[in-house]
């Protein structure tokens, strides 16, 4: 069994939003943690080792102790759990709904649309994929709107404390902004630069995430 | 503020595999309920009443006094917080982690193939999707074969008690196994069928899930 003492290590790769969002839950708990970088082009997620704790080889893992978490959520919810303040899945069960429902919807509405555009102007492929780039940019403008809405009469995504929604949420707005740059990009006019104009208040929250104390230590290295 | 007394509603359609898992989570945590049953056909779902309640016009949406929960897994959490026993997300950080970890596991690498396999089949769209459905059912039966290996050794999906990850998993198989046994389907050949045969340990655990107390009261009507 893992106890509150137990040594904390997170398996993660640079740029990776899934693993940003361990990072991020572990310094809003305030955690000390081993950080394990692994790089992608060495092959480091593919390594027996890894694969053993790992079997998909992705990131992030967690370890605590004997217990191993892989998948990115069920790690904010393990930590939740191990460690209960502060709390990221809120103090009551309305706020604990509110906080799920946010993910679940982006999850189900947003986060498919987001890796329609990221993905193949990461890997090259805006040429074939520009019609169905075009609509997933659509699909989450429309998704914006409603959380730029949220944000107009909420500090955060979920209520009035920062929460596992915000940190869940971000990741994936930061990485799409700065592919979103890319030279590539600019004829497909996607309409989210600038974005401080497009949705200020998604804008303004995301400065509000980046004031979590430790928030450097999550950033991605190859970003700098 | 809604309190352990206030009254439970829940909206749900006839057949909707995410409005399942909620009826499923009222009957194990042996709650009393009122049941909302909406008609697609009808148009229950756009009205702006209920519109008023779930924006998206989807469901399930939990009522518990004054608070609203949309989205299932959402709905199951807020169910954990607000009646914690019996617990259907563990008694432990380790458990709760493990539980989320097969929920996320689902949702990111089988709920997608399942809904590629099933959603051209309900709606007539087989000759066009048919190269899609048989790539999509592939990689569904590549997860089925993760979750049988996993049944192996642990009589629920996560652990040796039922638990949310179970009645996450429960209704999308169920709905497979209905589909995949169309006319229609079996030009396809997708090899769902016989699941008994294919897959013997999940279709064991599914058999469990059906010996929930209630579990009766939450079949979809129209599959009668």
């Amino acid at each position: 069994m893992a106890t509150e003492k137990a040594k904390i290590e997170v398996y993660w790769g640079s740029g990776s939003p899934f693993a940003w969002r361990a990072l991020l839950a572990l310094e809003l708990k305030k955690l000390s943690y081993e950080s394990r970088l692994l790089e992608f082009s060495k092959g480091d997620v593919k390594t027996p080792e890894y694969l053993a704790l790992n079997p998909r080889g992705k990131v992030p893992t967690l370890r605590h102790g004997d217990v191993a978490v892989r998948e990115s959520l069920a790690i904010l919810a393990y930590l939740e759990r191990a460690f209960p303040q502060p709390a990221i899945f809120g103090e009551t069960p309305a706020e604990t709904g509110r906080i799920w429902q946010t993910i679940a919807e982006f999850t189900s509405y947003l986060g498919g649309p987001l890796d329609r555009v990221v993905r193949p102007l990461v890997f090259g492929k805006v040429a074939e994929k520009a019609d169905d780039i075009r609509e997933a940019a659509k699909a989450a403008h429309e998704e914006f709107a409603v959380l730029d809405r949220t944000l107009a009469g909420s500090r955060w995504l979920a209520g009035a404390r920062i929460s596992a929604a915000d940190i869940a949420v971000y990741p994936f707005l930061k990485l799409l902004l700065r592919v979103a740059a890319r030279d590539e990009a600019k004829p497909l006019d996607l309409g989210f630069l600038p974005f401080e104009a497009r949705y200020p208040k998604l804008a303004g929250w995301m400065k509000g995430v980046e004031t979590i104390p430790g928030y450097a230590r999550t950033y991605p290295p190859h970003w700098k």
